[in-house]
């Protein structure tokens, strides 16, 4: 896909193709399509992450609410996006080990009760044996820390989806 | 429901029941949960519409750009939310004669392709004779205006949605 097609695309078209690329935020595209026409993907990509760093920061905290846990409700009800459930799936988060999967769930808890919103980490460039690592290190942050650091981890994930649709991957079959 | 119970919530409950009172911008529920604990369910709506009221334009167009259009392709392909598909129905938007469908969408076509969202109204307060006059009337403004009085619109409708709430109608039923 080339920033010509994008370009053409109406900001219905626009939605349906880059509603997710910030989880469950379709309001953050839906804002950026103002900026329309752009000059590239990774024109899209900027600023999507200059309409985030302009939010208070319980926009910010809020972005990281609208993110389910690692291996948490959502996974085990089915009910992840298909890019989280795809992210998730990589990282080796859906083929636990009881003891891991408990382990975790104890640490996205402790985690939730400290900060108020949930552990966001670009699980695609990691393992579930860093990620628990990182969580335990993680959460000896303080709140603003924390919420800088998940707040980068979405700009990741926001890349490497962005990255995946422009290699055709995800898109809508009528494009 | 009373303020007590919503104040009870983790930040996912809270979501999971206030999570659409601005229409798939779960985001701006998510942000305001950082204000919790609340006075009263006013309260709840006054810091909605603090963070729309400082969100720049784009946001702003952003949150209408969520909305579908009246009686358009998700109503026809049932993908609209609960809410909106009650509030369209309760306005007569599910059962209009041909030839009214067809204005409506002459309608909708012209209004997005002039002002780059969706007309929005509060389909509750009103119905399918004064929502065409309304759109007729309200293409004659101009873009600053109209955002402005789309984003009036978003407030009514979600106003409408947390009392419904208030009234324990579409919790779930787990609360």
């Amino acid at each position: 896909m080339d920033i010509h097609a994008v370009n053409r695309m109406s900001y219905e078209e626009f939605l349906d193709v880059f509603g997710n690329i910030i989880e469950k935020c379709p309001l953050i595209t839906a804002a950026v399509w103002s900026n329309h026409p752009f000059s590239s993907l990774n024109g899209i990509e900027e600023r999507v992450y200059e309409f985030i760093d302009h939010l208070p920061p319980s926009g910010k905290e809020g972005i990281l609410r609208c993110h389910p846990d690692l291996a948490g409700r959502e996974l085990t009800s089915g009910s992840l996006t298909i890019e989280s459930q795809q992210e998730q799936r990589q990282a080796g988060l859906t083929s636990l080990s009881t003891e891991e999967r408990e382990t975790l769930g104890l640490l996205n808890s402790q985690y939730k009760t400290k900060f108020g919103f949930p552990f966001v980490i670009c699980a695609k460039m990691s393992d579930k044996y860093k990620i628990m690592e990182e969580m335990r290190s993680r959460l000896q942050n303080d709140p603003s820390q924390e919420l800088l650091k998940g707040i980068e981890e979405v700009k990741k994930i926001c890349h490497l989806r962005v990255q995946q649709l422009s290699n055709g991957v995800g898109l809508p079959t009528k494009l």
